[in-house]
């Protein structure tokens, strides 16, 4: 089992073998609360899967949960985190170009959604239930959105992409549109329109960045 | 002072005229509480103006305030829904494109969002700070959604714009972004980087919008 895991986080190799056996256990327990609750959630809706449930599911004591969760909603974010660490790994591949790359990302949120959509979509409802939600966007998808600025300021260095833009404000503009879809998707259910919707918007994203004309503003 | 209102709001021409006199000074004197709350906040924040500051610049008693507007929130979205009815009536004036019309839309708001800064600020901190925000996020800005995916569609309709992307989902993409850069904006003061940031969007819009060649998805 431990060595499926370092397949999965390779990233994590060198750090495991600084970490104690305790330590190890701990990350190996964590994650397969994680898996368990992955798994439960990927065929029942989010609010049907009980923390009980996920405890058979991973073969764990109820207390263990709480040694590792605050609570059910713990389990978004740690799988927000883990997705977010699953692009940066494969975006790190060699051989693509910037807009390749943004590509690259969208595919993975859009398979680990498709995947996962019943808590991809508590994700999102959670996120815009919270006050102030409109000033935590930002911090909440900064992963992301880190991500992104990166790719596009790679795509002006490389001149794949015009300069004309801010690399900051394209990633801020790209992301909050997808955000704004994914709200949209969250209320109506309808993924495969969501799907479409996001592609659309990348592409229009990729063919302004790449254009090569400015416009004369008024 | 009726005629110089019925000039600024010309649609409104036919049904002022099926209203009662008393009708008519209803929203004259709503007309200049608004007007007085928008001279008083263009130099002063929102927070450090108070309602009867603004009474006694209307001239009229503490009582007709609250007989006009429930609290002093709702200024900030009559003042909201104006920009929006502004915005509509110049977009209609002939000889425009689909691009020149979007932005003489970004022109309209910016140039409204300089001179009353104050009030814009705190119509976008509002929006940021009331729980299920997200959610209310699409029907706060619904007037703007709706004029952008029309001038999207009409840029589709002339051969303008390419047809591969839904109008309402180019419109939800423009406008989340721009909600974005607002929010940022808020939070950092920063108008002048602020606008720029919003004519590098649309530039990148536009030129999605306009490019021909399509993208072949991973």
């Amino acid at each position: 089992m431990p060595g499926s895991y370092e397949t999965v986080e390779p990233r994590r190799g060198a750090w495991d073998n600084r970490m104690s056996r305790r330590e190890r256990k701990k990350l190996e327990t964590r994650r397969r609360i994680l898996d368990a609750a992955l798994k439960l959630m990927a065929d029942k809706p989010y609010g049907q899967v009980k923390i009980e449930d996920i405890c058979v599911e991973a073969d764990v004591a109820n207390a263990t949960f709480f040694l590792h969760f605050r609570n059910k909603a713990a389990l978004a974010l740690a799988y927000n985190e883990d997705v977010a660490a699953k692009v940066e790994e494969q975006l790190a591949s060699d051989g693509l170009n910037a807009s390749e790359r943004l590509q690259a990302l969208l595919k993975i949120y859009l398979t680990e959604w498709g995947t996962h959509r019943h808590l991809m979509r508590q994700i999102v409802l959670e996120l815009i239930s919270q006050p102030a939600s409109g000033a935590t966007f930002n911090e909440v998808s900064s992963g992301l959105l880190g991500i992104v600025s990166t790719v596009v300021r790679d795509g002006q260095k490389s001149g794949e992409f015009s300069s004309k833009i801010e690399p900051e404000t394209a990633a801020l503009a790209l992301v909050a549109a997808w955000n704004a879809l994914a709200i949209t998707w969250a209320r109506t259910g309808d993924t495969k329109r969501a799907a479409e919707a996001h592609w659309q918007t990348l592409d229009l994203f990729l063919n302004g960045l790449r254009a090569r004309d400015g416009l004369s503003r008024p």
